[in-house]
């Protein structure tokens, strides 16, 4: 089966090591295709980036169903235009925010969100609602990190993001934590190691869940709420979006 | 004061009807602009059309900014982009479904929201519980009309409004209706005077909104989640978005 | 336009000062006129004092419709009989409570309150529930300060205010500071310059969206919760409320 | 033991009836004193009676302290002046519609509370989720039935109540029926009897639950939400109030 | 009457000490029938142990429908069992948690439960927000006691105890604290006169609130959730638990 | 890798049909072993077959420590003791309601489940809620279907089935539907053909998760919740829990 990652930001490196988490997961014969878009942000870091990488991912989900993808992840840790997406196509879209939230419930009674800049945290603490989690959820844990400062200075950034996630094992009582960055993917296991509780990075736990998910069969639900888009002009911009 | 009130989809007919709407409602003294953004769908429906029309309303904030405008009102009820916008000015941004709730929640003790298609019950239902008022939408009634049948046919799309707000207040123990299409401003008072109930058309409630906050001189805060976005470059047809 | 801005308690200092905050806040054409109720408690600052003031503040409302007033703010933080208020009459009543919490909520993600004395933390964080604003509200902050301590020694007040208001922004991820006591509408400007974030007094929110609703036309809905009181005899010193 | 039931209407039949199912409930040696208030409404159908009984009620419970009161019923369905009662005594203070909240959550998985006119639908809502019973309350049943009714026309009463009370059952799943108003109490055998699920008065509950508090000697918590309210000045008809 | 408690442990000088705290709380006529189960765990802190001590649990509520038990109550901080064993009998069961919990709030606004090992922070949690406290419920304070401890050391464990409740009245700002297992029952007079605020023992309350309602004739509702069980086999060592 | 299925009702014929399941699910190289407890009930239909099948379960899980387990799907649409094996165990437990609700929130926006006995519906609203899941599930539809009768008479029970997913569908507004019962797996392709909407079971949904978990090599966290039982002793027919 094929399934292609995508990666809401422009920035390639970090489209690459998505990448190779994602083919280090898949089992064979899982095909990982990994993007970024042709537009959008080098990073997403605000509402501003999430909302305007968003028409990118719908272009690459869009070219997805020629290029004969079997499931679509969306590799930014706020799960941008997740719905919009399932609106596009029948194949399963899986959120990496999502997928970690649902992987660290079924391993761990209660869990912590470390991730980049304080300005997500009311962004983060939203999405954890939407879902469901904000029980499971004891506390999302911000650090000074920058999403580009992660492929700039990984070490120094391995540093920050453990000693976060320490903290959020001693004082706030975790017992998981999750990478709130899909650039974070690579600390997953050293970070396990260091801590000795489950590290759940959402790239993996998404393509293994999207690779279940297509074994049975499973479309999204075309009923009502996840229809393809109403027939309708696009001008402007956006205009190649249009579907009359 | 200037008031920009940017109706996100791109129908022209129906900024027009929201401007009128909005300089009825406005004090004098008060200028109301009304724009429809230069790209985008022609209606909004679904939560594709959702997140491709925030790159045009965005665009129009920036506008706005270098047009001198105190406020924006985004004048979609599903409030598309209002965080986002606010990240890019410092002037005040009200939604309209925002508001038609804060205001209805000061006049009535329970009320229902009458809307377009089925299809966006979900999104609805999610807004609404984002600004915390589950508790007091005792009913979301859609009904079979397209946005764009509001303007085409008034007449037929009045009745049908009429109908499932009638059925609110009958059925569902509503003590206020919410219109939630701007499309339906022009049905607030027929409605109201039919139903004996009051009828919140959510543009006209965002502008006396905005009018008060820019009276009192109050600005976005500007600390954390909304702070202008983080310097950085866009490309493709997002280019234009690059803050770096 | 009349707005009629019931302080509930009987310290006539404080009802001057509100009267004082309010005018400014209101826009030429606005009659602010500023009350304090015949019976009541000198301060409000327990359940006690809360449920005593409500005859005085009712009867309040009752002179109102003989005084032409279009609108009534109460102004307490705790909106003490709003409800009753809003069966009384069919002119919109706004507390000041709520219309601080929807004011914030249009201009900031997260928001402390910060308040006089301990005792009164549950009774806030119910109402704060009440309003659907639990998500929103990161802390309320208890000073030592009783309510007329703020008239007696503004200065020390303002320091202590001041304070928690910092302690709010810096440690509890504040992005906006909300007065708990209509007795601090004089801090509000100084505070927001001192802080640099948005500090909203609930008086003159309340004014504004007062003014704005009676632009519309709109009335409190009467259909159900808030019909006038049902026809009965009162007894002994309620025997005036009577409405047989 | 002493417990002191007010009956926060002054109407004298139904404090009779009241004090009579609260001395069948009793135990041998707890004595029963019930009262009316000596000001306010003949009986409480909105939140204006629901406030302007409050004075009384505080006023017989300050009286109660003469008396040697070991703990008090409020005996009206909404509780009203709970928390300010446990402000002016150190004695226990039930509810009648917690007590039958918390009874019925003893007994049953899932309940309906059958009440009076359909404008207290709201306020009850509300009473049910300060007492995060929410989730078992399946339903509120409203009849068109007054307070006074119930005294008036017991026969027809019982018809109305015993109607909804079979709807709640059949039809929204309850397992047991919550009588929602005090003046219901003589129905609550012949209504268990004819619908086979436990019925629940609260004022029988509260007593059962003051006997039990009061045997184990546990007073309220005067630590800092219900401590004596602040020394300070009243004024005008509420003078008998002040505390300094 | 006889009520029945039953330890869900087999610790039977847990049990004596249960007892004795239960006939210490009964009124006279009320005969005080405590047991340990005859098989499970010697102390329950775990999902593990809870789990494992319900047959035992069951068993007991079976053998006491012999034994002409008017009332039930389950003796451990969890309530484990409790919804099985109202399918068992029609005569009330109340668990020792939930009993604490209504008394609770019925004398205290917000308040703390004190309790045994970290690693049932999550169980109680659930069991708070189940029974609809998670608002009342300011803190879950954990020590590193074992339930055997408090047999074995009770000195050292009242200290410990003592410790963490004055931290939640200082620091978490309840004004009572429940103490969060049935071994804990002796300390509740010593803790309560030390700190000056109520401490709820669970054993005593549920004792009470059966107490009162066998005096009102109530039973557990047989209508559907707690029907007795289906006919059917069982077998292996649940075997006896047969009801075909 | 080798995932053992643990049907927690003896019933062989259903484990039988349950395996089958499972292994048409597993990719190639999984080994699907399904088992029953050798004690428990026939069928789970109450909260005495929920809490009473439990230690047959557990005793399953440590038998699979020895059998070389890599995971464990609960295969009862409750869960039945999930968090006491995920004590006994590092392997990762799951589900069969928990995967059904996490795969369906990935492929629908809202979704009703479809079950045996009405008695269940509190036992399941508990569940849903307890995952987070309580805004998804528009509704719990019980049919009168006992679990057996599904094996006895799986035509008539297939079609009583689609009459309430069709229900689900046309009156809930449901946009997929989750099957309430382990025996019921069979249903889920014709029914998905028939309704055109996703149809979840929650066995072959549980083993491609427990797949995609072992995969990575994610374990339980054992660090304070899911810890190893404390050692202790067990008694009586629970002996061999023992771990002292």
């Amino acid at each position: 089966m094929k399934i292609k990652i995508i990666n809401p930001n422009t920035t390639l490196e970090m489209t690459r090591g998505i990448e190779a988490a994602g083919r280090l997961a898949a089992r064979p014969g899982t095909e990982i295709l990994a993007v970024s878009p042709e537009s959008g942000p080098a990073s997403i870091e605000s509402y501003y980036d999430e909302y305007l990488c968003i028409p990118g991912v719908l272009d690459e989900v869009r070219k997805g169903e020629q290029e004969g993808a079997d499931a679509y992840v969306i590799a930014c840790y706020g799960d941008p235009g997740l719905q919009a997406a399932r609106e596009v196509t029948e194949a399963p879209v899986v959120g990496i925010a999502e997928a970690s939230l649902y992987m660290a419930s079924m391993l761990a009674a209660r869990f912590s969100i470390v991730t980049v800049l304080p300005r997500i945290r009311t962004m983060l603490e939203e999405m954890v609602d939407g879902y469901g989690m904000t029980r499971r959820v004891v506390s999302i844990r911000t650090t000074p990190l920058c999403v580009l400062d992660i492929e700039e200075d990984p070490e120094h950034s391995w540093q920050m993001v453990r000693d976060d996630a320490r903290r959020a094992v001693e004082e706030d009582d975790a017992e998981a934590v999750l990478l709130g960055c899909a650039g974070m993917a690579d600390f997953a296991n050293s970070l396990e190691e260091e801590l000795g509780v489950p590290v759940i990075d959402g790239v993996v736990a998404a393509v293994k869940f999207a690779e279940g998910i297509v074994d049975l069969g499973k479309k999204t639900s075309k009923l009502k709420t996840y229809k393809p888009p109403e027939k309708k002009g696009f001008t402007g911009a956006m205009k190649g979006f249009g579907t009359a």
